[in-house]
């Protein structure tokens, strides 16, 4: 056993099937490692073992490897984006054939409880954001995706996989959190919180909606020209502007009627709740780590709704239409492509993003 | 002049004609007094004066009388619910006659704003809530009513007219800002936090929509049976159980679909958000002096709602229906009648609703 354990990397092939596999696994806070790991099997007959082809990075792999998230325990496998080919099924998967090219979903769901039977997958009662949490992730060369026929989706022939890596979690969060909880309408005006990757997911998928403005508010200066070049028409630089003076002048006083939070800080939040119109939406995106104040003081007969959301990914089939219509494009949202064996140097580059110019980054199977 | 002045309350009618009124004159905080005023008059071509058949007191009405609504001043008529009867009207009005019986809105719209456009009369850029607070208000014998043809309803043939005077303000308030924004649907859970006035409206208009189980809590043993009365499920007292534990062992550990706020402190606005279930909303009707702490460190995945909302009136013509219908009996709401000129002995009766087990008092002209 010993031996084994040393030698695991080294193991041959039985029958010409590899039983070991490379996966970027997580040790702690601070500690990281692109190590050997037992390649998955099937458990339950409605899993699939998908072979990774693109993955990505998101800025909560980031805050697990900080330590943020203390249900991810010493030896779990990161990541819950990618696509990748079917390599087996369970006996009960119906949906796909050996082959199959798909798109993983964030979310895995059972299609059958309560909360998945009223679209909210994000809160099934087997299932919701586990991968890459509470089981391994897909960060590796093969990922164990359970409840398959509901937890991925065929990809279109003739498709841009790379693009679709966007698919499986931030353009659905920001456009079912943000777009559609803020029930952006044509006309309306639009302030989005915050310029990062989920911002700019927001951004482009409000776009669906013909707002009159979007006004991209963010203290980096290369990120809001980005924003520019992705749809805003306004921009507001916080470390140079007042934010709320700002907006409210660019609205003839009367504040914003979508006002979508990006961020996940109590300041931002703050942002939203002051520059929202009488009968607004303030839908919240950022995942927070404090609370926040309410000023239900003033608030109280505003007329106005604040929404949270942990995505669905109810929308990922409207999602892969507007892709396949050219009315979104998702590689716009890629600025940096590794291997996926340089997914250590990858970590480094999305963890300096404003340094970086880091939207999103590709890390791509052999 | 002097004279005059001194000898209003008997000043002679001109032409057969009165023109002096009483009404109760709020004088600054703690001091109100049921005195003559002069009669309004017509100001603009689409006013209406009336004159006022029952009035009712309101909870805002004792929070002005203790000085808590500091833009209402020295010698303001309080007072903004009502029914009366068309005694003078503008060139501009077009849906009313002399004579005719009128339900007055608690809110006055132009109908022809942004706001009034998108039916939220309560933000109208020339109304929203001004009676018996900008301009002098219901609780007198004459009122002169802005924008009469959108802040007057008529009275149809044969209704319970007293009755009706709960459909200026309490049931819309309970049913638009709790009930309506709380989106209470066929089979959901609902609980309401607080069994005053505006809790039990609420609680009467959720049932038009069939929920499965109806919680009302508040720590007066005798408002809790009241709400039984009027068709509450549950009962949580909070001044003798642990109200979110109560509240999620007779929810499965799940929480609640729709939390309705309905007194406007921080606890019970906390207790909301402490019970609401994945998916569930939170509707605010309480008046909030404070502001409260949101902890989105925990909400953010959550999938709820807040709304808050200064009523609109905008079911009024739908809650006429359904009191014609028999599906609502206001006359439920209503515990002790006054005539307009004990207003005073009416206002220490609501004062102590508590002792004096009051839900709300009508006061009725000779």
């Amino acid at each position: 056993m010993e031996t084994l354990v040393k030698e695991a990397v080294v193991i041959p092939p039985v029958n010409g099937v590899a039983k070991t596999m490379k996966a970027l696994v997580y040790h702690g806070p601070g500690n990281k490692a692109w190590e050997s790991k037992p390649k998955p099997g099937l458990l339950k007959p409605t899993d699939t073992i998908v072979k990774i082809f693109k993955t990505t990075i998101c800025g909560t792999d980031l805050h697990i490897m900080k330590g943020d998230v203390p249900e991810v325990t010493d030896g779990r496998i990161i990541g819950h984006e990618g696509v990748g080919i079917i390599e087996e099924l369970g006996t009960a998967v119906s949906n796909f054939k050996k082959g199959d090219h798909v798109l993983i979903s964030c979310i895995t769901s059972c299609g059958k409880c309560e909360y998945c039977k009223k679209g909210m997958y994000s809160h099934c009662e087997d299932g919701g954001w586990i991968l890459g949490h509470l089981i391994d992730g897909t960060q590796a060369e093969y990922v164990r995706i359970p409840h398959a026929d509901n937890s991925l989706y065929p990809i279109p022939a003739g498709a841009d996989e790379e693009a679709l890596v966007m698919l499986s979690d931030i353009l659905p969060t920001g456009f079912e959190c943000g777009v559609l909880n803020g029930q952006v309408k044509p006309g309306d005006t639009v302030a989005i919180v915050g310029s990062g990757p989920i911002g700019l997911a927001a951004l482009l998928t409000a776009q669906f909606y013909s707002p009159a403005e979007i006004i991209m508010i963010d203290p980096d200066e290369n990120r809001l020209n980005t924003a520019k070049t992705f749809g805003a028409t306004q921009l507001v630089n916080g470390a140079k502007e007042n934010v709320i003076e700002k907006v409210k002048s660019l609205t003839n006083g009367k504040g914003v009627d979508v006002a979508i939070e990006a961020v996940g800080i109590p300041e931002t939040f703050g942002i939203c709740t002051s520059i929202i119109a009488p009968g607004g939406h303030i839908a919240n995106i950022g995942v927070h780590g404090k609370s926040v104040t309410l000023h239900l003081e003033t608030l109280w007969s505003q007329n106005i709704t604040i929404t949270t959301r942990l995505v669905d990914t109810v929308t990922t089939p409207m999602l892969l239409k507007t892709v396949g219509a050219k009315k979104l494009d998702p590689n716009q949202l890629i600025t940096h492509h590794f291997r996926l064996d340089q997914v250590m140097e990858a970590y480094e580059t999305f963890g300096n993003a404003a340094k970086e110019k880091a939207l999103k980054v590709i890390m791509t199977a052999d």
